[in-house]
């Protein structure tokens, strides 16, 4: 990628396991929502994405966006979704598509599809010889407002993308964790991500050709119920990690 | 149903259509966003969908409701739509939850996937002999600000089903003409809604019994690229009309 790969969102943890494992392969522009507390190794601004002249000053001259901003909080308001992360999100894409970025990558999340996780499926769909798999392609099913903000944002981008033919790739994003596995959970262990894996899925973000995709953002686990197919034959995702390969904090595999 | 049905967006074209087929069917309350110029034969309400006190009021002692407000425009801008219907919607949900409704009818719009009309599958796609078809079951393909709007709200009342259990049915309105359908204009004629299969159609949605149901709001057209399976199915939807069997403004067939 010859031009900065705006970050947004940069002080989240999504970001710190992008950074740490791409921080020299990109130009990154990053969008932080707080002054940082130390200084950033990268070209920063501080703003809302609510903000029209921030955002237009974060998209100018970049070639991709990795869009993480947002109210991360699965509890949070229908007020604060709504403004942060709905309208955050077109204002965003409306910015990208004015400055004429190429690629967006937009953080989705499991609640985009949490109500799948019905009563009479769980436990047992988190289970390793359980069969039930999610690919991608279902119509979004949210457990919380959060995840009504989520879905709302890959629909977003479906727009974007056939409207001004970017390319945009939602990555319902598992359970992050640094090191291993959440412990006595799971689902966690069902949807973990790796730092590593988060890392290479969106380097394979910025480099495959593709046109509007939704992926599962999670490591190869045995108990998974998200298809991570698509993002191997979209993205040529190989993740490293598997929660399977865990015993607490221990890696036993 | 023993109780009223809720009406929003009384004043729109959906409603008449409605009104006229079902006038003395249901004990209906209005709500208008601007006062009548003549009085309403129903109980009514004039306020917004996005002030709390007045959908407050509207809800109180309904068992169903149709919502049909919302900026209607195709061209309506982000900040309405965002406003008038995302949020407006899901104030509607959440009153509606809150007062016990058990059944709620929105009115989406065949703008949530009118992306799927590509270049090179239009205007074939708009003709009797071309098998292109959507089933309701498509992640959505917004081709305006509207249309995002619009599956936005189905969305949200994904999430009100699965987690309050009212009764959730999405149609997908076509192109809604009074008499004949449209002219010299095969997209309006491929989706046209006759106003008599409009009333039947929203007559099967307060009555059939369904969980959460998205369908085409259409009547029988040869040309149809929408299917009307589903809403055969689910609500026992049996449209009388076609525009194929019309010339102009003559019914020939």
């Amino acid at each position: 990628m010859d031009e900065p790969v705006l970050l947004t969102g940069a002080g989240g943890r999504v970001a710190e396991a992008i950074l740490e494992g791409l921080a020299d392969d990109y130009e990154w522009k990053l969008l932080l929502h707080s002054p940082p507390t130390e200084e950033p190794d990268h070209e920063f601004i501080v703003g809302d994405v609510t903000d029209e002249s921030t955002v237009r000053e974060a998209v100018a001259g970049v070639e991709a966006i990795i869009h993480l901003a947002g109210d991360p909080r699965p509890e949070a308001s229908w007020e604060s979704v709504l403004t942060n992360n709905i309208d955050g999100t077109q204002k965003m894409y409306e910015a990208a598509v004015a400055a004429g970025v190429d690629r967006f990558v937009y953080a989705s999340s499991n609640h985009a599809v949490g109500a799948f996780e019905t009563p009479d499926r769980t436990p047992e769909m988190y289970r390793p010889d359980d069969d039930f798999l999610l690919d991608g392609t279902e119509f979004p099913r949210p457990g919380n407002h959060y995840g009504i903000s989520k879905a709302t944002g890959e629909v977003i981008g479906r727009y974007y993308h056939d409207e001004y033919d970017l390319s945009v790739c939602n990555v319902r994003i598992g359970n992050l964790t640094r090191g291993h596995p959440p412990i006595d959970y799971e689902r966690g262990q069902a949807m973990w991500l790796s730092y590593p894996d988060c890392a290479h899925l969106h380097q394979r973000t910025l480099e495959a050709d593709y046109e509007f995709e939704i992926v599962y953002g999670i490591s190869d686990n045995d108990r998974k119920y998200y298809s991570i197919e698509r993002a191997r034959e979209a993205l040529d995702y190989e993740p490293q990690d598997n929660s399977a390969e865990w015993d607490g904090e221990q890696k036993v595999a």
